[in-house]
């Protein structure tokens, strides 16, 4: 990224931690990085998400919430490429609650940091996915958060349940998607809702090929009332972008909330907006 | 069983309608019970289960509630012997909800029909299993029931989602499960709440050998908490046996409701008062 904040270029790989052999960390830096490194030799080299886990590079411990730009800057790691070069990794967050349960992100806390006008007031953020988050944030600093297995929940059942052999393809079906979130907000509660979906298979009120749309509107209209009741808010702020983020904007407006569609380019943003922090 | 519903002999084996090849089914009831058909010729025969499945033997369509006992007997399927004999065969029961919601069952009807006093008054019956079953009966009419997913859920959440990494076995660990007994009691919602399973074990709160016993208690928790919601009662019945039912006994008392312990053999009871039923 330039001096104000532009990304300039960019690459994107599949090389996950996983992915790496034998600790092979700086090789795929330097392989996917090594040109931009050799051009800007004084530029700040920052690294967030599962990089900072224990089962990444260099372990950055979990920030305790809450937490603006400046704690989770002074909790970063540090390591020293083979040329000398510091590299600084950004620590995840970690929320407890009042009961001492415990809730983790690493990634997410980064995506946060890229949205505009952080530092003023308080908003909700919603970040969509296999583990979606929603986040609690006041005047730039993360209060706290929570986390739905919502993507998780949705794969496991289509793939692994008995749902499963029921359903004909994953294409989006509007109006299956939208009787999931009705669905959702009656009572009855997630475990019997689920059950619905195998029903409307059975009794052919619903297509096969309508039934992915249908399960998915159930699971993401019950993560959106848990987290609406835990996350009060007229407005909810998405962060991403793609289908996933239209239908959780759609299941906000069912619920009377606004969604706000966030960034392109979050953690990228956020990035610049720690390496701001530590220049400060 | 005899002519006062005692029973006087029984047979198991695995022989499932998916594992009945080339719709061989009359064999496999010669095979498992040709001597007591030979030694009571005029004993009516039922069959009950998914043996009246679309999948099985012979259809009996689903019958609507509300259904007494007289009402499933004039629904129940007939189908003819080698040897000429009848065999009768139990319908399956539809609950279409005020929004046209459609839920089934395929057995447990019969399991309810098994229950004693069950002329009398109203009551609430929980079958606790893969697919958990809640059942309003009032004056031996089954009047509503719904399905909660939860074996299923726990089932896949254990072997195919993240959390099954950070399971270490499945030895029930009475503590474990009363915290998440406790969990599913407060706010968040399911989707939520699985993902505790991760943290206790991420965190080290609670070591991988109690995990399972944990999201055990979660889910349990939240059908027992959204069935209560949807079937209030002071006493709920508990049919079935072992180990899952003594879970399902604790989950209720912890909301104030006391377990009734159905009898063994519930299923062969049912069975029997049909018999009574069709000869009435």
């Amino acid at each position: 990224m330039d001096g104000r904040g532009a990304i300039v270029d960019r690459v994107a790989a599949p090389d996950g931690i996983l992915s790496v052999v034998d600790g092979g960390f700086e090789s795929v830096l330097m392989n996917r990085c090594g040109a931009w490194l050799a051009q800007h030799r004084s530029a700040p080299v920052l690294l967030s998400g599962m990089i900072g886990s224990r089962q990444g590079w260099k372990e950055a411990p979990y920030r305790d919430c809450p937490a603006d730009a400046t704690n989770v800057v002074q909790a970063m790691a540090k390591l020293t490429l083979s040329d000398g070069r510091n590299v600084h990794v950004v620590p995840g967050l970690r929320y407890v609650d009042p009961e001492g349960g415990h809730d983790v992100m690493r990634g997410e806390e980064t995506q946060i940091f890229g949205l505009p006008d952080l530092e003023r007031g308080d908003r909700v953020v919603c970040l969509p996915g296999t583990h979606s988050k929603w986040v609690a944030v006041r005047n730039g600093r993360i209060e706290r958060f929570a986390t739905y297995m919502t993507g998780e929940v949705y794969a496991v059942m289509s793939k692994h349940s008995i749902l499963g052999r029921l359903l004909v393809g994953d294409a989006h079906d509007p109006m299956a998607f939208a009787a999931g979130l009705d669905l959702a907000r009656r009572d009855g509660g997630l475990l019997h809702h689920l059950f619905r979906v195998r029903t409307a298979g059975l009794m052919n009120a619903m297509g096969g090929e309508r039934l992915s749309s249908y399960l998915s509107g159930i699971v993401v209209g019950h993560e959106v009332r848990a987290a609406l009741a835990g996350f009060p808010a007229r407005q909810v702020g998405l962060v991403g972008s793609g289908p996933l983020t239209s239908l959780y904007a759609e299941a906000l407006r069912r619920h009377g909330v606004e969604p706000r569609s966030g960034p392109e380019d979050a953690a990228a943003h956020g990035l610049y907006r720690l390496a701001a922090a530590m220049a400060a």
